[in-house]
């Protein structure tokens, strides 16, 4: 039997695909075993049981179980990087069921440096499944660490990380601009204002503006429960104002989102007030991806469906 | 008897300085009670404790004490602020020994909206001590939340609040910047990276630098020790790089610190990677100021000297 199983395996959450031998996705499962959170037994014990009554098909993995604290490392492979050499630079181990488990290596851009681990298999995926994007554009993959990466000619030539989802996380719990004495409330205006405050920061940026949010709070004008939205607007309007600044964003390139939907649409609102229209996001990215640098390395082999 | 009693009073801590008739500082005591860890008695007894066997003086505070959550609030007052007009805007209230206590108002700047309290009496202490500074310069008062503050003609014109000190803490204790697994070392050339890095970050500006603490160590081009000064240099890096960029620093008028010689000493080992020479820090600008608010606003008469 043709077909492929594909492993997208973070931080804190396994996804499988199983995939036909044309590429459709049959089945996808979810877990919350990621490579912090393993369940008894390991690595095998989560691999059987997400594949439980699957064939024996291959299996490729993307994604932090490649990394040094993951099941095996699947060293960074230097940028540029498409499909064709990342297909060749796949690592391996044999799982305790006997069978393969193929790695996808993350990226490493040597400017940063930088360092990416299952995005690349997203960005690649987004590449399958909108292939008119692979001559010139840019990505945005937003998240804990959110990525901006640049794409020319099939391959991923530049990339940065930013860590936007981390810094809101720690400075609402930690910091003094959590103490609002109030629960957060969904203010869309709030969030905007945020987002203009940074795109209006100019070349100081709005790291510097970060204060701001406790300073209207004090002032009156800011809502203590809108704090929340204001600062989370503060720190997207700055991925996008320092993006255009370097080049990661250009208004002459498409520029299009890969990730959840919630988390998107922010960025979309983010995006109309710097003047750029973001289509939605790209969905089954990781899945599409898994699947092509599958195909790739000759792992499946692709069947034309019969009409 | 002529003189006074100045207070200095934080979140964190109080410092109370006595002053002679003609404003010589006669005796300094310091006591860890910050406007959020009083002793039994609250304020009264704080008060009470610090003077004690000191004469029935005038006395005037700066800091949070006159903050909403303070003693009593004494209201901001806004840009541009100068001598004159702080002293003719302070606040003040009756303890339960009978007399008074002035309070000096914090500052506003419209234009962020931001604000400041403390630093108002540091700043015109500051210019107390060096005159020379009083018609064109800017400061830097670091700290948790650090100012960065321009001078113009006696007054204080503009300000704006970073949140350097805070950021850095939760960020080493709270973010994945600080899972190093190993204490930091004191290590002044990773300073100085990132305080390169910063100043060589351009419009984007370093907060999209911030992952580069730890794919620097990933790449084994940073001892994990060393994440914590390349971090801090980062940070105060950009406070530079963002001050020239948007005026609250230039290179053609002069730059001057306030505060503790360490933390003092941190910027200006950054200023001279920026090519500015910072002389060393004004000491006890907060005592000066105190003085002088309390001469402008007839609280004491300035004795003249015997000669």
């Amino acid at each position: 039997m043709a077909g492929l199983i594909g492993l997208d395996w973070g931080t804190s959450s396994l996804r499988a695909y199983r995939y036909d031998g044309t590429g459709r996705i049959a089945e996808t499962r979810a877990r919350p075993w990621g490579i912090r959170q393993l369940p008894a037994g390991g690595y095998d014990a989560a691999l059987a049981d997400i594949t439980a009554g699957w064939p024996a098909l291959p299996r490729l993995a993307c994604g932090m179980v490649g990394s040094r604290g993951g099941w095996r490392e699947a060293p960074y492979l230097d940028l540029p990087a498409d499909v064709a050499r990342l297909g060749d630079a796949l690592a391996g181990l044999r799982a305790a069921d006997g069978m393969d488990v193929h790695l996808v290596p993350g990226l490493r851009d040597p400017d940063g440096p930088d360092v990416m681990r299952g995005e690349e298999t997203q960005l690649l995926g987004a590449l399958a499944l909108q292939p008119e994007l692979a001559a010139a554009s840019s990505f945005i993959l937003p998240g804990t660490h959110s990525k901006w990466a640049v794409v020319r000619d099939g391959a991923v030539c530049g990339f940065r990380t930013r860590m936007t989802g981390e810094l809101f996380a720690v400075l609402r719990q930690h910091s003094i601009l959590g103490a609002t004495g109030v629960e957060a409330d969904d203010d869309d205006a709030a969030f905007e204002r945020g987002v203009a405050a940074a795109r209006d920061s100019g070349a100081a940026g709005a790291l510097g503006r970060l204060f701001s949010a406790r300073a209207l709070m004090l002032d009156g004008a800011l809502a203590p429960a809108s704090v929340s939205d204001y600062l989370s607007g503060l720190l997207v309007g700055e991925e996008f104002r320092a993006a255009l600044a370097d080049g990661l964003a250009r208004r002459d390139t498409p520029l299009q989102l890969i990730g959840d939907a919630a988390l998107c649409e922010r960025y979309r609102r983010a995006a109309a007030l710097f003047d750029i229209d973001l289509p939605p996001p790209v969905q089954d990215a990781a899945a599409r991806g898994l699947w092509r640098i599958a195909v790739q390395a000759g792992i499946v082999s692709e069947e034309i469906h019969a009409c």
